[in-house]
């Protein structure tokens, strides 16, 4: 619905410097309407004194628990998803398929063999293959040192990057860390290497490893590939500072053919314009260690409760809130793909779309891809979540995981950035419970989503809604 | 050597009212020698500035790690404690044979069943026979609840005591805790349960569960038990409060044989009266799940190093300081008791015991047995401890546990009490780590632990040692 040619200005708009819009809001600009600023307020408040949010979680990871993705429980979390929204007053719930190959996981253990034998806490990276190699343990400080060890110069070895993830408040330091797990083990295969070992991509202290995917390059034979957890690893630095070292890592696990999911879907029918949508959401799968409360719980209940918030009011918004419970994420955003590809024809009537996949922490700032002519309706948003303690960021960050394949192709996005200070203390291991979950967070978060929502669901302009951007890098290894 | 009516003397003083001595110090009266006073203020210095006691523990956890009572690593780590006495420069160095019943862990694991299915992370209590049960699980929320419930009530099912330990400077949440692992196991069979799990008796939200040793009563059949962590008592909880659950619960471990081990003792001799001891240590033996780091490898390293410092300083003390690491205290203070049973016949000669089994937290507080007539030099070591931070607590607290049963026969004993605050975020579990320990805290501990034993073992009197004290109750489930 957007024209081309306002699309085309768009796409020169967003690249140039921040450009506060000077213009009142008229025929060329989207604006949020008085009317449903002075809505919001009202929504902002049930929203932060409603535990909805907050039960939603407590039912997804009590009844179904771990779900990782095309096990027993992937079913099990679809048919919870589906009555979830149903229970929760939705206008119109469905699924809609997804299909990836299927990983187990069987069983995993590692030890230090010889002198100073002992257990190590070790977990399998999502991808590995299964096997059981004994080798000495070479250790490279960071990815860089081993992707520059020579090809078979870890010949009958396992290779061990020994590299220590930085806490941050936006999880800027989760890219040098997932990127230790996504390239080392291909970097291991090169250099010769029989096994590979990480410190886990994590920040906490604690005997719980953090699993994640891993991939392997095209052409090289897999090998087994685990985490260490933190304190292992500090173990495993420790002896191999004494001498040299050889370990044990026996992995069962691997791929074992294709499984169909779901993304399941529950709609907020707008007022006037229900077939166009504002997209929140999060994903439903979870690795299987934990119970997958701060990934994706959190983001699941977060979203559920926006919209159903939004549904028991009085005021609709004109536009429908489209909430998306996303299939295995974790391994390759199978569900936000399928989603981007099943709906690109629709592409225009979607709005704009925000996930949430960043744990239960406080949002503490909000952006968007929203070109110059939509900041109007972009400051309006941020206004009415400023009460929340959120900061405009304009020009940070980017689209959420599930989101991105769709950013890609053109969709704007929206940022709801959580303060993910703690969240790689639980990422991906099994310390992710519901005890995690801090209630009065959780509801800041859905007030945030429900104001977010209502308002882009509420924009007008000149001829069709404004929002828009240029096409977005989809995100690589966001899970 | 303390005549039988001092000792009467003193039985009888000790249990009136804290009498704080007026009199000086003369014929009748123990006291600290002025000039061993000023000796210790330099030795207090050089030992917080010391990282020997943390560089003890670093070698003991890492090089031999975990050393469960009979293991492989049990004889490791006797090894490990001789050859660490030689090279800290103690003048004497010998091992004492301990005889224990050995416990052996194999695998362990639990699952919900049915519509919720899902793991639960538990670890079998010590003791536990092995076995794999599966039933209702019917939740009590303490170990009263259980005791009360009637024979036969609980046929087919599986008992779960759902109780939250209390978290405590002093500890003193962990004897109610410690209870619902001792007698819970019990309690479930006489009233006919196939199995038995508990919430660990613990502190932290970590997904580590808590071990330690339970006992069966005379005449019941055992059955398998085991602790959950603490975040899966929660799940367990939640799910029951929707419904009947049931679960299966696997253990494979068991009691296979004795083994002897070793209690292993270092010496740094008085200068006057070498045969004449002050008695401090810490147990060698650790629960399998962690590496032993806070329970007790800190206790050995302080105590080690506390007694290397004191045989590096110039003016030795005239009496002796004796380390002992005890073997397996986990399991039923077997050190302890092996310990009290060989030196019987020198008990007189044993001036004061005081072990170190209770982390590593910085110590707050001095207390003893001393009676009356002792005051001066109890007093004395108070004052010589308060640049440390260190409260003087008279009339609190009681033996270590390996010192509980030379205690019960007479011995004097001291207690530095640590800040057990966080004590049981780690005690038991797979996260007893060395990272966890704090070398600011743990030096603390070491200047402590020489001042103490420098000062107890510098004592003069009329005619003979002063400290003494009326037996004290053997301690229980202090392990």
């Amino acid at each position: 619905m957007r024209s081309t040619l306002l699309a085309l200005a768009a796409a020169l708009l967003v690249s140039a410097p921040l450009a506060t819009s000077t213009l009142h809001a008229g025929e060329t600009e989207t604006y949020v309407p008085v009317e449903a600023t002075d809505v919001v307020a009202g929504l902002r408040e049930r929203a932060l004194e409603s535990d909805l949010g907050y039960r939603i979680v407590e039912s997804l990871t009590t009844e179904v628990g771990p779900r990782l993705a095309g096990s027993e429980a992937d079913a099990r979390a679809v048919e919870w998803a589906t009555a979830k929204f149903k229970e929760l007053g939705y206008d119109k719930v469905w699924t809609e398929p997804v299909t990836f190959p299927k990983w187990v996981r069987r069983s995993e253990s590692a030890s230090v063999l010889g002198a100073n034998a002992q257990p190590l806490t070790v977990t399998a990276l999502g991808g590995s293959p299964a096997g059981t190699v004994e080798g000495e343990v070479i250790r490279f400080s960071d990815l860089d040192a081993l992707e520059a060890a020579p090809a078979g110069s870890l010949a009958g070895k396992i290779a061990f990057i020994d590299y220590r993830m930085e806490r941050s408040r936006d999880g800027s330091g989760y890219g040098p860390g997932s990127r230790v797990r996504s390239r080392g083990p291909s970097a291991a295969i090169r250099a010769g290497a029989i096994g590979y070992v990480m410190r886990s991509a994590g920040t906490d202290s604690h005997r719980n490893p953090h699993t994640g995917i891993t991939r392997f390059d095209e052409g090289l034979v897999p090998v087994p590939a685990a985490a260490l957890s933190v304190p292992d690893a500090d173990q495993l630095a420790r002896l191999l500072a004494r001498g040299p070292a050889r370990i044990r890592l026996a992995l069962d696990c691997g791929w074992d053919g294709e499984y169909t999911s779901q993304n399941v879907i529950g709609q907020i029918n707008g007022s006037e314009r229900p077939d166009e949508v504002v997209l929140i959401g999060g994903h439903l799968d979870s690795w299987d260690l934990g119970t997958g409360a701060v990934d994706d719980g959190a983001g699941v209940g977060i979203t559920m409760a926006a919209g159903a918030l939004i549904g028991q009011m009085q005021v609709r918004p004109p536009r429908s809130i489209r909430v998306v419970a996303f299939a295995n994420e974790e391994q390759g955003l199978y569900g936000g793909k399928a989603y981007a590809e099943a709906h690109l024809g629709e592409i225009r009537q979607h709005l704009i779309g925000a996930e949430s996949d960043f744990g239960a922490g406080r949002i503490y700032g909000y952006s968007s891809s929203a070109p110059a002519y939509a900041t109007p309706a972009d400051t309006a948003i941020a206004e009415a979540l400023a009460p929340l303690g959120i900061e405009h960021l304009p020009g940070q960050g980017g689209p959420g995981p599930d989101i991105s394949p769709f950013a890609a192709k053109g969709l704007a996005w929206a940022r709801l950035a959580q303060d993910g200070s703690d969240y790689f203390d639980l990422h991906h291991t099994p310390d992710d419970t519901f005890d995690k979950i801090d209630p009065a967070a959780l509801a800041q978060n859905v007030a945030a989503y429900a104001v977010f929502a209502y308002l882009a669901a509420s924009v007008e302009s000149a001829d069709d809604f404004g929002f828009g951007s240029a096409p977005t890098a989809e995100a690589g290894d966001g899970n």
